[in-house]
Order: structure tokens, then C-alpha cells, then sequence
């Protein structure tokens, strides 16, 4: 199809196509005239996962452009897959982090009493960054409160887990892990709303 | 102080304090003179808050300005606070939400199944919006992961309601629902990803 029609189908105007065009997030079509190429179902795929990423995910084009790297040559062994993927993440939906901030100690030492091995994990500074902001904003996380946030979260780590081994291939398991994080983000953020709903009606009025 | 302290202490430019006052997002100073205004601890908080909303949270300035309107005129009673926050808040951080999205009937029997009276929330409408936009990706979700993610979030929520419940005051339960809900996001995807490298670790290499 043409480039026109490309634009129909995924619903992103010509002028974004050319410019995922101009910055290699989508691969050239095949030429058919000097000035015309023609694309396929590959080009439709694409443009709809660097839409996504882009305008949903909330990654930049560069940490597009490395996603569709990783994609496109996946780690040898499965072991090393979650590295790599959580490498090429950008920092949790909060945009540039400030790696230098201070990690509270009693954050760290929760962190080892769950038994989760984090020391050198960028994502250390990336929470400590989350809660340095809310409590700039007033919002002060008590360590019991993110100790109940932490053993919830490990529950939702199990299911991506679980959705990631099972994937067929190494190439699919990279594309799971990298997609369902960014992307299953916003599905978690909706649930934790209609999951408050739900807790709130549930609780015995006297107690509100 | 004066204006160039204020930005001093909270970090933000003069010039986008003189935008927070022009767009009533942050109260005007005592007039110290014609042209000169002092500031206090008040502004220095509110700053911050505007900021965190902002640049962290997600919300546009609309949301920002419903939220601080809610945040000096808390509603009556408890019962009705978490509508009232959840009235004000933005689309989870995913931006602007196509409400007209055909929410998937399998998903309403879970809502069902799960007992959240789930039907006139706005937020099933997220929900559908999140899933159809990972699903246009290539990252379509079973219905037994979304149930086991929404068991986690249901997990989180709880923590939320306990938080809320510990508030001295309507006013102070409302600034807990509304920040909470929207700086505390991050703070869950950061958890999210070290549960991962935790999981990951702790699982049978052989399955991997």
C-alpha cells in the first residue's frame, strides 16, 4: 500500500510516518517509482508498537530506537533477558531521573528483608527518586505502607514472570517483557483506581 | 522572601512562578511595595506541590487547578471523598482517554467475578483504553493475568484505604487520597520492576 493509505490504516498522519520514516523507527517501503514506496503488514505492525511506545509508553524516540534493537536481536539465553530489557526501559513512566538522590536506609534495609537482592539495581535510585518527590509534595510514605506497596508489587511481578516464560521464543519472551512493563503500566494504574472503588465500598461505613 | 528566593528554595525558575501565579495555581504575595511581593512557608509548599502534579504526576494545568479547588474545600463527609478524588483526577497517566473504547465482556464478567461494582465507574473506560492500546501493540493480555494483576492492585488499594482512614481530618484524607493516588504511581512501577529482577532471581533457573 502506499504511504497514504499506511496513514488510514494506523490512523498516524503522513508527515509522523515520514518522520519515523527519517528517524529509522520504521523501516523503509519498498520502492516502486523514484518517488514513491510501497508498504506491507510489517510496516502496519510497526507503526502501531512505536505509536504505542511513543505516545502511550511514554518512551522517547531514542529509547524507541533501542527497544526496536533489542527486538530485533534478542539476548542469547533467557537469563540474561531481563537485563537487557530493564536496561533499555526508560525510568518507570517518570520521565529523566536524578541518579545521585540518597537512598533512605530504611528503604534499603527493606528491601533486604524481603529478600529481594536490589543493591545495584538502577531502580533503587528510580524508587528513591518517586518517593523524594512525594514527599516533596508532602506525601511521606511511612516503611510499613511501602513494605504492604512492595509484597503487592511482588504478586504483579509473578504474573509477568509467569507470562514471560511462557513465551515460545527468545524473541518473544524479550518482546513480552519489554511491551508488557511499559505497557501493562497503565492497565495496573487503572485497576488500583477500580480496586480502591472496590475497597471502599467494602469497608464497613463507620470506619470512613 | 522575595520572588528569587522562592525559586531559590523550591528549585523552580522565576519565570514559571510568575506563570503558576498568572494561572492562579499559586496565591499572589503581600504587596511589599508597587512592584515587589513577599512570600512565606505557604507558597514554598504550594510550590512544591504544583510541581510534584506537574512534572511528576502527570496532570495537566485544568487538573492541577481542580485538584488545589478540592484540596481548600474538602468535601462533607468521608463517604463521599473518594468520589469527589477520584472526580478530579486525570486519566491514570496515560493522558487523554477516548471514552467511546467497547469495553470487552470477558472483562466485565471479571469485574464481576471479582465483586467490584465496577459498572458507572469511569475508570472501567481506562482500563478498556489501556488494554485495547497495548492490545494494538501486539501485547494482548489473557483474562487470567488481568485477574491476577487485578488481585495485586486490590492488595495495593488496601494499603491506600488504610492510609486514608489514618487522616485526622477530611481535609487531611482528601490531600492523601488525591497525592497519593498520583504520587505514589511511580513509587508502584519502580516496585514493580525490582519485584521483577526479585522474582526473576528467585525462580528455578531450568525454567528460564
Amino acid at each position: 500500500v502506499r504511504i497514504s493509505e499506511l496513514a488510514h490504516r494506523t490512523g498516524v498522519p503522513v508527515h509522523t510516518l515520514k518522520y519515523y520514516l527519517r528517524e529509522g523507527l520504521l523501516m523503509p517501503g519498498e520502492a516502486s517509482s523514484r518517488t514513491r514506496a510501497t508498504y506491507d503488514e510489517r510496516h502496519v505492525e510497526r507503526v502501531r508498537l512505536v505509536r504505542a511506545l511513543v505516545e502511550h509508553g511514554g518512551v522517547g524516540i531514542a529509547g524507541v530506537r533501542s527497544i526496536l534493537a533489542a527486538l530485533d536481536s534478542p539476548p542469547p539465553s533467557r537469563h540474561e533477558l531481563l537485563g537487557v530489557a530493564h536496561g533499555i526501559l526508560p525510568g518507570g513512566s517518570t520521565g529523566d531521573t536524578d541518579r545521585d538522590v540518597d537512598v533512605d536506609p530504611g528503604v534499603l534495609a527493606l528491601l533486604e528483608r524481603l529478600g529481594w537482592e536490589a543493591d545495584c539495581s538502577p531502580w533503587v535510585a528510580v524508587l528513591a527518586d518517586a518517593l523524594a518527590r512525594a514527599r516533596s509534595a508532602g506525601v511521606t510514605l511511612p516503611l510499613d505502607d511501602l513494605e504492604g506497596y512492595a509484597r503487592a508489587m511482588r504478586s504483579v511481578a509473578e504474573v509477568d514472570l509467569t507470562v514471560a516464560e511462557r513465551a515460545r521464543s527468545a524473541e518473544e519472551a524479550m518482546r513480552v517483557v519489554v511491551l508488557g512493563t511499559v505497557l501493562v503500566d497503565p492497565v495496573l494504574l487503572a485497576l488500583r483506581r477500580l480496586a480502591q472503588q472496590a475497597e471502599s465500598a467494602a469497608r464497613p461505613r463507620a470506619r470512613r
